[in-house]
């Protein structure tokens, strides 16, 4: 099966906003075999938008045409495709009750031009939309079943993983059921992964995977399938459970989950409180952390040493420290971590420091050279890396290493590597 | 004139990478009066990458193709160009010279798969690249003049800038010099932007204006032309000046200036440090002004106070005011300001508390209800804004409106308002 995406409008072609639909699609597609091989984004423009929907229906099996179906004049994409098919558009109740139901429900008043969302090509298939005014249609142009839906993402998004995804499985894979999982993992390369999982089938009839970069992490997607949702499920699970038993620790989250929330779960389960001291991360460790909501439950302060006078001043790191071993060394870091731990009277601290560069760089500490430090009333840890890239980069890198190993810390888990290797020897 | 953009690799069509070549390009071509009117992507596969390159062929004048120029097998843009036309590929001695310089430069030995990069359809004008090892090259495809570009998103953007445009400028306005600028605003919406700038004409045939959001700041990108360099640059400059006139103090930045560098230049004229203390934005502020590489030159330290007790502890905020006020509010804001100037020593202090939401509003003060505060010897300055959106929206706005009150502090211009309006009357 042949299928494409089709994305219509000016603001597109334009370049004033980048098309990220396409690509969601394709992602979604091929989670359940369906490989994705045309993009075309048009203008508002009924030549050009029956251009698209006629190729479309000649060489592909199918296809999902995002945009245009708003309630202003630009928006044409439903009489282009009714024109395309040489049929007229026709009055769909119940999608113009839904409309009705929505306007009372927001306080407005609906206006003629809002009733043509609820008018679609004869013999299309409607499918409401509950999150926007724009409902979706379905109908064949040739060989090709296209679906047509609105241009906002989230819309999009929602309406394609509810309504078009099993009606397209229901045709390509009639009678199954499908699941998916997120694993999220940091701390290996895409090409480690392969071969930590490479006595794995990654793509049988029941179970696909698929990994998806997002610096500094990856996604692992499971996709199961089955004649029940049981069977599915049961799929999605004996899979999960083959890849925690080989990645365990480099899993911090899973589905929607993320670093700094299963940290913040980590520390309400010990009733622990948190501080940080950060210098080359400049506050981005804080930052992270506070994107919980609730997180003022187990943080309790940051503070952002960048001068050497800061780091004596609000953590305590001795003087002697700084001018023997410099700002930049293990001893300073666990020096920052317990300074941070004591003057808040918090159970953990976290500390950074290192040359982000690209000034700032010595011949024994070159740009990228971190230390990350972790001190309780038990114990002190502290890892010193080597780091390349830019400064974003190596800001973005250090502060996801350092929570990192604050998860496996609070796991009890740090005695496994990362490819974020450690410089052995360290001053 | 009809222009495409054709993007090509296998990457694409499955949705692990987003396509923002192609709206780059859109972009920078609507600059000059050049509307792109399709995008196209396919993957990595010679029956389609010429079907697209015959369709630009057939209905575009000037086509531009990115990707597939690498030295593997799976990169075959060139070939399917060849065949495309029914020629062959020939070496080019030019850009043989420059690959093989290249390698001499990184250390490396060139292979034999690495000569296929200097390898053009016969008849193409070749462009070296000085960014990367894939040479763009240029040819005619029936009334299309299709230009051939490497993928990868730097490479792309320079040799687009110049190589590409002043070619086509060459073919559109023959004789003509273009230039143009970017002036970055923040605090007004777009439709004000227009409102303020409607006596201006924003398309005549000496400049061009547009303006594209980039949440939380607005880029107004001005291009001009001229039958010499130096009459393009005075309607640059006369039109930059009726600009500044009328937005002047919310044009933090021009080009590829920022926020945060701009108050580091304000800061170091004066020889001033600065101390931050943030409660709801969690460590941002820090962690952008510390994006600046030499930012340890003037910013001392920052206090992320999270708690109460850090507020008090750190800052020396006065139980009696959390008490009275709470943590969020004008008097405490003032006080961490206050507190985070005297105990580092520092000649500024820029404080920042409120409700980032979900948890945590109270009826007095809902979700998005900030105070921003800077404090000198001199000077107390504290304002209150109702933002709305969610947490990580709360905390980008609060971090920006905050550093660009810093900015307008230090410029001593804080009379004029924004469209981020501060709460009259605040407790």
């Amino acid at each position: 099966m042949i299928a494409e995406t089709i994305a219509i409008g000016n603001e597109l072609i334009s370049g004033s906003i980048v098309d990220t639909n396409s690509s969601f699609i394709s992602r979604q597609f091929a989670l359940f075999g369906l490989d994705v091989r045309y993009h075309t984004a048009v203008g508002d423009d009924f030549e050009d938008i029956q251009w698209a929907l006629r190729t479309a229906g000649q060489r592909s099996d199918v296809a999902v045409i995002c945009g245009g179906l708003g309630p202003t004049a630009d928006d044409i994409t439903t009489e282009a495709a009714a024109r395309c098919l040489g049929t007229d558009l026709v009055l769909d109740e119940t999608a113009l009750e839904a409309l009705r139901r929505r306007f009372q429900r927001m306080g407005l008043e609906m206006t003629p031009n809002n009733e043509k969302q609820a008018r679609f090509p004869r013999g299309a298939t409607v499918m409401i939309n509950p999150w926007g005014s724009a409902a979706a249609f379905m109908i064949r142009n040739g060989r090709c079943l296209q679906f047509f839906l609105p241009g906002v993402p989230q819309e999009l998004e929602s309406l394609l993983l509810q309504e078009v995804i099993p009606r397209i499985q229901a045709e390509v894979h009639p009678g199954l059921f499908f699941l998916n999982r997120s694993l999220r993992i940091f701390g290996l390369s895409e090409s480690k992964i392969d071969q930590m999982l490479s006595h794995i089938n990654w793509n049988t009839d029941q179970v696909r995977l698929a990994s998806l970069p997002h610096f500094p992490e990856i996604e692992l997607k499971i996709t199961s399938r089955g004649s029940t949702e049981a069977e599915a499920r049961m799929a999605l699970e004996e899979m999960e459970g083959r890849i925690c038993r080989v990645l365990e620790d480099y899993i911090f989250a899973v589905d929607l989950g993320t670093m700094e929330g299963s940290i913040g779960e980590l520390l309400r389960e010990r009733g622990w409180r948190l501080a940080v001291a950060e210098s080359c991360t400049g506050g981005l460790i804080g930052h992270r952390i506070t994107q919980v909501s609730g997180s003022s439950d187990y943080f309790d302060r940051g503070f952002v040493t960048y001068s050497n006078r800061s780091k004596t001043e609000l953590l305590g790191v001795p003087e002697d420290i700084l001018q023997r071993y410099g700002a930049v060394s293990k001893p300073a870091a666990q020096a920052m971590a317990r300074g941070a731990r004591e003057r808040s009277a918090s159970h953990v601290g976290l500390a950074t420091t290192g040359i982000a560069g690209p000034t700032g760089a010595t011949p024994e500490k070159p740009v990228g050279t971190v230390f990350v430090a972790i001190d309780t009333a038990e114990a002190s840890v502290c890892k010193h890396y080597q780091f390349r890239g830019d400064r974003n980069r190596i800001k973005t890198i250090t502060a996801q290493v350092a929570l990192d190993l604050l998860r496996r810390f609070l796991l009890g888990r740090m005695e496994r590597g990362s490819h974020y290797s450690e410089v052995k020897n360290n001053g």
